[in-house]
């Protein structure tokens, strides 16, 4: 049997343990993860693209766990109420081969990503950030303002949206959560005074969501929508007056806003700032930026994160995928005829 | 809801379909499938090594559909009480990018590998052939048989393996199959006068289950077992006394018995022969070899099949796995506190 996070016990587990603590037991994982960079196995993720978006494979190990993540993006879902990005994770045992976990990840995904985003504000940003821009207000940004909450220490958001609806989703949701937020007339007024801003937008295009006039000194930007071939939000100049922090430079060269770049433009892998190996931000007028594409290895964290926390309580179920018979040579024994109780089921 | 055929519900609807129907189904789509390669996208699978065994990937999509299956290979699994090869699979929507079928695949990659097998001998062994040798008789044993009677009309079997007890486990399974069953002394008792020789024993390692002297002119070998880098099966002078079909030339030349040869060694895909781009067997005293080593395609092509035998029937259930707010971009919404009701499970 495998342990199954599905949605439902998702939903309750995230509800009754809460986003907050979610973010900072999940970023402990991950930070733990990107120190012991080296052990894993790393390849650029498996990308079956089409017209209308993209569906990936996102597998690692560290030679005792082995985890992947199915995930899509298809940016025209919601206009047929269906979601941009859905996701769900394997977790498995390297010495057996077999599966020990399977869950959902569309939750667990907006999850990590906003964890991920944070970790790496916290080594690249200025310490004393309050003021965050959100451009973007779709299924991630909640997740992000809180992780920016609880491990950067943002306290006002400024947000903005092309799409209204979004706008109008956020400060609902977020009314409750005690951020002083200003609701922005454009990206460029957004922007304003921002410490640290967040693109999050999902047109599968090279957009140019920031140009290089809206950027001030000092500012960190944490880039997550760029992240497919095709699929950028920053003007290139921004990133030829920061420094770039990924999180694995053979992937990103590929999806991230670094693809508009000359491949030997000079970057940082995260878990180098994690570990001490590279310095993170220098200055205080240095421009940071952060592109995130998502990486196997914050999957892998996640997964496990998500185990230990439900395994052995009301938060899981368990599924029937490994066929097992009492002989392991005699698989054939589970279905020739006569050979076991037929189900009842309708 | 994702359609979900769990392990009981693959056993009963074998059970209640039997593996010659499912064979002769499957082997339709199979051809269907191979016979339009061109659509499919196609890369060598996402292999996991470890020092007991490995874990692999195996992605494919034809545009409509996505594929992919999680499979594992540990030789020394049985001697704990697990199966070798253990699996599950998903086919998607290309779309939406949405998941929706999962399968066990564990009994479902015995009836493929099985049915390709048999597809291939089809037009690659002598159409009078009435006689198998079976070298290893494990857990695809009496799937290959079935196939092969089915598909190629193999009447005999001749069957050897190091472990007395899998022989046991195969004459007790075969008895009601209708097969003339001879228990060889060994391989080279077991290959003598047999029309076609199938190998399909799970060491990992570049044994040598035939040497070049047992093998006679017009003979047809299923070579299955060697399927890894370092895991193979015959010795090379075989290779080149014979013709060499495979499935995918850059994933064989990994992983195949041909590793064991130089890389521009001539070799025909088995869907070049199903179109009639390439010649099959072209006398009746050619040896051909069919190296296997398993393809997505073939993982596509059954999924398909399983998936259209049990939509609508008691053969599957559903699992919840995609989360999907009324809102799309209102993720956040799901897991808030409060925000819906919380499950009565314990």
């Amino acid at each position: 049997m495998v342990r199954f996070v599905d949605v439902a016990h998702m939903r309750d587990w995230v509800s009754a343990t809460g986003v907050p603590d979610i973010v900072r037991g999940m970023a402990s994982y991950l930070e733990h993860d990107f120190r012991r960079w080296a052990e894993f196995e790393k390849a650029p993720r498996l990308a079956s693209h089409s017209t209308v978006g993209v569906i990936e494979l996102m597998p690692t190990c560290d030679g005792r766990s082995y985890a992947f993540k199915y995930v899509n993006g298809h940016p025209g879902n919601p206009a047929l109420g269906l979601q941009t990005v859905t996701a769900f994770g394997v977790l498995a045992d390297v010495e057996s081969g077999y599966p020990v976990m399977w869950s959902e990840m569309t939750i667990l995904t907006a999850l990590r990503t906003a964890t991920t985003s944070a970790v790496a504000a916290r080594v690249l940003a200025r310490t004393d950030s309050t003021t965050m821009a959100l451009i973007g207000t779709g299924s991630q940004a909640e997740f992000q303002s809180i992780a920016f909450r609880e491990l950067v220490g943002i306290r006002s958001l400024r947000i903005w949206d092309t799409d209204p609806a979004a706008l109008d989703k956020f400060e609902r949701n977020a009314a409750s959560l005690g951020f002083d937020i200003y609701r922005a007339s454009s990206a460029r007024d957004a922007v304003t005074g921002a410490d640290i801003i967040t693109t999050c937008t999902a047109d599968k295009a090279l957009a140019t969501v920031l140009t290089e006039d809206m950027i001030t000194d000092g500012i960190h930007i944490n880039a997550i929508g760029g992240d497919c071939p095709g699929k950028t939000e920053l003007d290139a100049s921004i990133l030829h007056r920061a420094n770039v922090f990924i999180e694995f430079e053979e992937q990103t060269r590929i999806e991230g806003e670094i693809q508009q770049l000359h491949a030997e433009h000079p970057v940082t892998e995260l878990w180098q700032v994690l570990t001490g190996e590279a310095p993170g931000r220098i200055s205080r007028k240095q421009i940071t930026v952060f592109d995130s594409v998502g990486f196997a290895i914050e999957d892998f964290s996640a997964l496990r994160f998500v185990d230990d926390a439900v395994r052995g309580t009301r938060f899981c179920t368990e599924v029937d995928v490994i066929a097992d018979p009492g002989d392991p040579k005699d698989l054939f024994g589970l279905v020739s005829t006569g050979a076991h109780v037929p189900l009842g089921v309708g």
